[in-house]
């Protein structure tokens, strides 16, 4: 059996949003009940970015995710992020698949909102604020569509040219230009931003806001004004990543904030352990960094599909 | 420039041991010099074995090894490690390459042993010990012969097939089989077992011998009875991975040696901001644990060879 090869067109025609999201709780659920292995992602800073190795195991899946950051690559006509993934046989370690990993980067980016949104967002959200609209904002209004009947989608980005082709992107949609502050005031609210100071203060978000503050995936960066930590009932999605490097890294490394006041990860909330929103009036914050559980799950769906429809290609490669 | 894919037979057909072990020189230099970056390797175990991912970036390279041991492997007729190795441009982190590593995984640790003896084992050694005739047997030989002029070579393994195999397949040596205790009265000693308990006692080890201490390669193994650390002059490739997972990981967690106790890093020697062997009465030990700019070196010399080849199969990935 060899080792699958798909490219960037073959795992997008593969991936589906509902099953991504559904991939990735079942990953949080493993991972809670102890039946994952997941190291923190190493970073290396090089000259031009960084790249991040994200290693995991699930039941049945292995995989290593091999992705970086590269902030200058557009002027060179190439995407800032360019992911790759190894997924194994955790039985035998052979190889099942090398794939593009940029787009399931984005999926399950978007499907761990969704999921988070869905415990601690309030059951009848029907606004969505997006704050940045880069790449990663379409993906994250999709999954989130996908549960919760949003109605009306308020999207700041500092260009303009930026939010009229995401608007253009989602005809489906009602979605409309607005201030960062207009954007804050949604039921829920995704920073998708690669800001190191706040983009949403405190004095913006109402009584019952839940957000996801997605874009602070690195030490130094942040999105929110700590004091919406402060007064939030704050969701990791790994704490040992969160406070290295998700939206808490900064107020903690400040002593603005403390990781002993994280109140839950996801997957205490999904298995119950944890209670999710219980009071509409509280604040929720998801602090995501990005974990390679998502990955390696979605990677594994992706291959088995392949493998169901057949014709891609294929190499011994070991 | 799409990605170029090398299977394991294009890998060897590439892969010269003088030019590994140049390579491997380099990188350490390179490292040494704050020109790489390299967080210690991580570990996931899983039910049948474990995996290990390895970043690592070097000018002009970057890239990621991952690559298992599951023990039980051979019995499904499938090798007990299987290495496959990404390699990214640095500047754009674009994926130049997919290549199987467990050949790389072979040659560069077979070449960081020849680095440590071409600076810690006496200048007149003659003999060669081997402990353990696994697969990594003849690449060792092979690469001690490169920096040596080794004239006889001693080796033992509980398995008199595996010594047989082993001195069958160097026909150009002149190999004997004998006991562990003859095999370390050599001039270079190298260990390369699995063992958990020591193989090598400190009553065998004369004055002046060089151990390449490879086996031990995770948390809970050792080859080498702890008085010879005690005795000897150890240098470590990376003293972060050595005192988990390296030779002396279980007498650091037995109080029984202390990672204060190592002499120096293989690149500190190499660069010469220490000396290696000044006498030739003291005992020296490489505890060699396998560090990941290993493999990005040795990768990036395959890789260059191939594009100048021409003629190996490639695909736009991502």
């Amino acid at each position: 059996m060899p080792t699958l090869l798909l490219d960037r067109n073959a795992v997008s025609d593969l991936l589906d949003m509902a099953e991504v999201i559904r991939a990735v709780e079942e990953a949080f659920i493993a991972w809670a009940e102890g039946k994952a292995s997941m190291p923190p992602k190493s970073y290396l800073v090089v000259g031009k970015g960084d790249f991040r190795a994200m290693p995991a195991a699930l039941p049945g899946a292995a995989g290593v995710k091999w992705v970086n950051v590269h902030t200058q690559n557009p002027a060179r006509g190439l995407p800032t992020v360019i992911g790759i993934l190894i997924l194994s046989d955790p039985e035998t370690a052979y190889p099942l698949a090398v794939m593009d990993a940029t787009e399931i980067t984005a999926y399950r980016t978007a499907a761990a909102s969704a999921i988070a949104s869905k415990f601690l967002a309030r059951r009848d959200s029907r606004t969505l604020g997006i704050i940045g609209a880069g790449k990663q904002a379409r993906y994250q209004i999709l999954a989130q569509a996908e549960v919760f009947d949003i109605r009306q989608i308020n999207v700041f980005d500092r260009s303009q040219t930026a939010v009229e082709t995401l608007i253009d992107s989602l005809p489906d949609f009602t979605v409309r230009a607005c201030s960062a502050e207009q954007a804050a005031a949604s039921d829920i609210v995704c920073t998708l931003t690669t800001s190191r100071t706040p983009v949403v203060m405190r004095a913006w978000v109402a009584p019952g806001t839940h957000i996801n503050a997605v874009g602070a995936d690195a030490a130094g960066k942040q999105e929110l004004e700590p004091a919406i930590l402060k007064d939030a009932m704050v969701v990791v999605d790994d704490l040992r990543q969160a406070s290295a490097a998700g939206e808490i890294n900064v107020p903690v490394t400040a002593g603005l904030y403390s990781a002993d006041d994280v109140y839950a990860s996801l997957g205490e909330i999904i298995t119950g352990r944890k209670p999710g929103r219980t009071d509409d009036s509280v604040i929720t914050v998801f602090d995501s960094t990005g974990v390679a559980i998502e990955d390696v799950a979605v990677a594994r769906i992706i291959y088995e599909k392949a493998r169901a429809t057949g014709g891609y290609p294929t190499m011994d490669l070991v």
